[in-house]
């Protein structure tokens, strides 16, 4: 199991689709954009839920918290029941988000792998791709990386998704 | 747990949609889709993978069933530990595929839901949502429902989604 | 040239795939929304923009409506260039709006087609589709009608899009 | 009026969403995939339309010349009732290509823009963004400036898009 984490817009979905390209065997893929997916449109306009605030900020309540457990627990028993999967996440709570991942996957080798990217540079990127609400990648950049421990980092500032999919693909084959 | 089973666009998504609008407590969705989109694009143009042919036709491959039993494990796992889940699947391969779900949400209460719509008014909506190969709607609309047992079913052809959800709901709360 | 006018989850865009699909020339489309996706972005913070308020509410300043009216006279010309074009909107201002697109199309001939749905059944379906705010279905409804005359007028309450669509391309041929 | 040509995954559209962010006066956007987006689903299917090959090949047919010569003067209407505009496309003709957008802009002042990445990089991006045949950057990256002139040139190899929206916007202020 191959955990990213990183801030918004630092490139974490390019290097994922990288990485199920370039890793020979067949890799699934979930995250934090796919969970959120997952839940009802009314918990983004509640306070138990995620609120996406105007400048960016992010919150989740307990409701979130609660299902985001379960949805923990059932991607560990994907990876437990044979299946090879990347997780791309954002630690909103820095170390404490790491946690919740390492209990939930007791007895897995997982590869821990931090992208980084300068807060100036995803902040472009934020304004290039044109569907986030503007501040998320400059709020996110250093957070989520506090207190939080690699296995590897990659760093997008200046180098491709590609090339940071064959790095962390060397540490898995 | 609740399982919709239905062909493409027999309007399964809808229903999940206003599902978790109209259900008090918040559930989680996943589905056929969202699992394709979790796996490798390559898996997309390889025999093992699933590959949508021009006229409609559907076919998967080892490698796609391998993952999706992971999957399938995983979304139970979910459901074990506490989330209250709805999947919308298109049971490819009729009463087995019923089965494969079985086996996983063993001990789980589930309520089974078919979703009918009449191939022609099915085939219509394909081309009105515009991002389906056309074929697969005719071609999935009663396949899928061969020896498959229901606790409930619903047919869109004349009946909004809103209003199907509400009867589903009515068997849930 | 074919302008469909009806209130957001009125169905227009179906409708618009199905025309395509059934009419035997190959028709251009674009409307509301391809028109939204070419403004700035910033143009939906802004007072001179277009705003959707959290209630569904939209309303348009001075900048959108300098735009639009610009846009307007390109999709005048590139039928006058002897593109076949249908374009789906929302007459936000009614009367006000058609003479708007009237002047534009001056010497043009064009069916104007009314799309209807009930209130309560767009309300519905704006759920079911889950990518626009709640409420705008519901309040664009009648108004958009008023004061609007009509060559030919569906509606999408208790019939299909592609029935709608054969109903206005056997008025075109 | 502003005209961006380069391959695909050359980063066009990242720049034209920096351009809008960063120029003063509200600028509409329209390209090739806006244009592809207007035109019947069938036309994607038909040899007179736009065939997209496995191998990354892009053919055009008659139906779509004369849809696109229409647009073009759509485009060129627009910006002669005042709207500023900005327009990524892809040279498939090269020189030819860019004739036949001089004759529509006749008497409009244009600034053309050459969008490079060196053919590598962009089919890394290809892969990374992951909504687009394979091979169509390195089958674009080059032919695509064949015999076209610029007023400027930008290369998206190691520089963001936001820096050369910068660039750009410099040019037109």
């Amino acid at each position: 199991m191959i955990i990213l984490n990183g801030g918004s817009s630092s490139g974490k979905s390019g290097i994922v689709r990288c990485l199920q390209a370039v890793l020979p065997d067949p890799w699934l893929t979930f995250g934090c954009d796919s969970f959120v997916d997952a839940l009802p449109a009314k918990l983004q306009t509640s306070d138990g839920g995620i609120v996406f605030a105007a400048d960016g900020g992010v919150s989740v309540g307990a409701e979130f918290r609660a299902l985001e457990a379960a949805w923990t627990e059932g991607i560990a028993a994907m990876a437990r029941a044979g299946a090879k999967v990347v997780v791309d996440d954002v630690f909103l709570g820095g170390a404490a988000s790491q946690q919740r991942w390492q209990q939930a996957l007791n007895g897995l080798a997982v590869l821990w792998v931090g992208v980084r990217c300068e807060s100036r540079v995803a902040a472009g990127r934020e304004v290039a791709r044109g569907d986030r609400v503007q501040g998320m990648a400059a709020s996110q950049a250093d957070v989520v990386h506090e207190g939080v421990f690699y296995d590897l980092e990659v760093d997008t500032t200046r180098t491709e998704s590609m090339v940071c999919a064959r790095t962390i693909a060397a540490h898995v084959i």
